[in-house]
């Protein structure tokens, strides 16, 4: 149950549980000194905004977070190195309580990976002694806020470039570090890109991968000469053909019929092309603008695809990496389309265009606005970088201990939290449509189909509204307890398909990019009178000091 | 000579070269049908803007680099799954020829790590068979975009917060994934941040770590019951004090001072310091606005710390991570000054006031314009998500192959590429402040000090520029030889002692933050020629097909 589909492994094959904050151990330390560590406690983890200024998120990282707890144990020498830095005054018995830690006390629930989500809805909640649902913290956060992030920006590209057209993760060269590479090929993937350039994403998460050629290979070659071998066996058969004779053939046809001038044709970009098409004569897709796509790149590709379609071979199309890629793959296609009814090749009108030119969530929009011929887009930096957002500003905070509600007040009122342990429902219109997240308390009935209810939607302070689901779903299930991963570990293609499912129920009003209408997260009301009440000091809150 | 100073360790412990585009290995494997896989060939690695709307930059990522190439070799496993994504028409023979492949025939020579450097200098020059060095594109730009990045990221937040604040990054939680926060982390502190709240990072790379408390750990508490023991021995000796009935007496003696409400403090977070002083109470220093500040967590705290104080123990002092911290921390000065004087106790006086709510590069400008108290200040998102500018944009460049130069056109005219193998010089003033940096071919003399010599500026077109320098600097050297490391892998700190001095040498009106004056890349007049050449056809470059 334990394990992905496949040989699907985790982002790091383990995640160290130093990987943390400091601060984690000294209050574990404080807590544990306290005799307060092994005190049930709930905490939960949320972020307060839509990221991307837009109505929706995908929930990212589960399968990470999981691994990890289950995993969670400290070696010796993480020990050894945390009583190195920490107060020369630590107990030393505190470090043989540390080395015996793990996850065997520890529950979770929670949204499974993939499902759209809103802000201010607990996604995960994680109960177990203090002291160790504590240590979690930070691990968790870094598991899940780049995951989601990075998965709802590709889920916001897959809806700006509709869904006809084919979308490459290639960012791996733009993300931090290895592991950030990696992260955001499996969490693109998620979120809904069909390809990746990442090989070691496609050998661990099994997500298809994609590339042929960079400028490098064309511009290493200059002359004819380097072509080797010059010959190319047609498909299915019969002896060697001169492949560069025949080429060059079909370049002086090319140059008749589109009116071009031969005397600038590159000769080591076509050498290049030549020496591509003869080593992957089934895969021939170049780069086309190392020189000028239109009076050199464009012609040798022509020249040469005809050539191996002459051979009975199918070649795959071109790719576009500089310069208005609208305009070039109109004129692209129009010349493809002029070779298609010249030469009788029927397939040449329907050549893959790529373009790969610094794409963005606008740039992507705008292309499905204006005229082109662009098949697949491959999206790098805007993609993994988030550049519009670069974090999600997930939050893991301490909602009760020893059965008691906790609540964080703050000078920034949005940094308060909710107190007390919840259930989430997602409330249901009449064609399954989400209408509305409702947070409760967890010792709360649900909410029944059909029947009317009252709550206080967030944002909206006290203004109590009634609403009737027609449907009631719970958001959250059990995921692990004590110690133990409870719920299949999702492959990255199924939380790919989890996410568009979701993301299709959403109405188009709260799917939209472009100024989403609000969704409404509501509290019941038994959540709100206990907010209510721990803020003017009535509740089970911190009391206020009545005497000295 | 291959090891980092102490127990460094590589941000992964092995980047595996699998991590790479897939289009490396369909052009490596075109290169090697074509036999031209053991030509000698040479890229180079640059980025074409400083970032951040800056003038400067610093190099960072080259040990990780070095180990990269040390390591470099396929599994079986590895070779497998290309067997397995590669088209079925690939040569068997190709795959045997991977299984063999390492770095043993690459040399590498580079800007030592932590060097201030600029747009379109070429960083790193990487020769070898073209095969292998094609395929190391991908890993070798994913190690160095985000370390120099986040470095240069840092050393801003460095130069804005001034040289005596000190600067603790906590960026974890935000960052891409376990790495992108330990990469993070690294680079951040050779930048010139002082601590990192990450415990890996400090067990990894040496970083000084810190960290107190959370609010959860205050939230936790919410009556004085919880706080156990209740005793505390005081500093040198003495039996137990009751802490808690001591503290009382001081809090009601602040209250008095500063005419505050008892009744408004919030037991729980008295409890709270009560609890961790005790555990700690030579490194007390508290979060103070889980409620509220003025009425409730600054009379805890000095309460906590004059007791702590009357039992000989040194307190450290505060942190804000919410609100106006500049109003806040000169609120928070005032009372220390003011218990400071009326309880006689002088160290209140300069209690450290740490402060951490979303700090940007601005807002750091912004607060050293303001009056303000803050000693330490803790930055998260901005630094290690590079809000900004989420991505440097370096890129790889094939120069040369077979000792003949290679260029890149293309439709956008500054994606363009500078042809041949180089050398890099900075040429400095008389005060020794970098004036240029000149990029020859590497056949070329070495500018000479005192002596006069033309150049082409980039960005200037076809100006030509006179400059005499009073020294000249070699910018690289040889890093990598053959499969081994030549150059001592530096520690962080010495890398991080290397940007300081870098910076500091560089003239103010460089070095700024806003609209710095813009620092001159020039090019030699051998260059400057080649690259005219081959752009109008007539060079060593690919030339245009002349016959068909």
């Amino acid at each position: 149950m334990a394990t992905r589909e496949g040989n699907e492994q985790s982002v790091l094959h383990r995640v160290p549980p130093l990987l943390t904050d400091l601060y984690q151990f000294t209050m574990a330390y404080a807590y544990w000194r306290a005799r307060r560590h092994n005190e049930p406690a709930v905490f939960e983890l949320f972020f307060r905004d839509n990221p991307f200024g837009g109505g929706f998120s995908l929930f990212a990282g589960l399968s990470d977070c999981l691994l990890f707890l289950q995993n969670f144990t400290f070696s010796d020498d993480d020990v050894e190195y945390l009583r190195s830095v920490l107060p020369a005054d630590t107990d030393a018995a505190f470090f043989t309580y540390l080395k015996e830690l793990d996850c065997s006390a520890v529950c979770v629930s929670a949204v499974p990976e993939g499902s759209v989500v809103f802000a201010r809805v607990p996604l995960l909640e994680v109960s177990g002694p203090l002291a160790v649902v504590q240590l979690l913290e930070t691990s968790l956060l870094c598991l899940v806020n780049y995951a989601s992030l990075v998965c709802s920006n590709a889920a916001r590209f897959r809806l700006a470039a509709g869904p006809r057209r084919r979308l490459m993760e290639m960012g791996l060269r733009r993300a931090q570090g290895p592991d950030g590479g990696l992260t955001a090929s499996r969490y693109s993937y998620i979120g809904g890109f069909d390809l990746t350039s990442n090989a070691l994403a496609g050998r661990q998460f099994g997500i298809p991968v994609a590339g042929t050629m960079a400028h490098s290979y064309v511009t290493s070659f200059s002359s004819l000469e380097e072509v080797w071998p010059q010959t190319l066996v047609p498909c299915g058969g019969a002896g060697p053909i001169d492949f560069i004779c025949l080429v060059k053939g079909w370049l002086g046809r090319v140059c008749q019929l589109l009116g071009s001038k031969p005397n600038l044709i590159r000769e080591g970009e076509l050498a290049a092309f030549l020496s591509y098409a003869i080593a992957y004569p089934q895969n021939f897709l170049p780069v086309i603008d190392s020189y000028s796509v239109s009076r050199s790149g464009l012609l040798c590709f022509c020249s040469v695809a005809l050539g191996l379609d002459e051979l009975q071979y199918r070649p795959l199309g071109v790719r576009l990496d500089s310069g208005d890629l609208c305009r070039q793959s109109l004129e692209v296609r129009r010349v493809f389309k002029e070779c298609s009814k010249h030469f009788s090749v029927p397939q040449f009108e329907s050549l893959l265009i790529v373009g790969t030119n610094s794409i963005s969530e606008q740039s992507l929009s705008e292309l499905n606005k204006k005229d082109n011929e662009i098949d697949v887009v491959g999206v790098g930096t805007h993609l993994v970088t988030c550049t519009r957002q670069p974090s999600l500003g997930c939050v893991y905070k301490l909602i009760e201990v020893r059965g008691r509600p906790r609540m964080k007040f703050s000078e920034d009122l949005e940094k308060s939290t909710l107190p007390g342990r919840k259930s989430v429902y997602r409330l249901l219109d009449t064609d399954a449509h989400p209408l509305m997240d409702l947070v409760c308390l967890s010792e709360e009935p649900a909410p029944k189909a059909g029947v009317a209810l009252n709550c206080f939607p967030l944002g909206l302070d006290k203004t109590v509204q009634s609403i009737t689901p027609a449907h009631v779903a719970s958001l959250r299930l059990e995921v692990f307890s004590r110690g133990k991963i409870t719920f299949p570990l999702n492959s990255a293609s199924e939380s790919r398909e989890r996410a568009q499912i979701s993301l299709q129920s959403l109405h188009p009003h709260h799917r939209r990019l472009q100024e989403p209408h609000n969704y409404t997260v509501a509290l019941s009301e038994r959540l709100h009178s206990l907010v209510s009440d721990i803020t003017i000091g009535n509740g089970k809150g911190s009391n206020f000091l009545l005497s000295n």
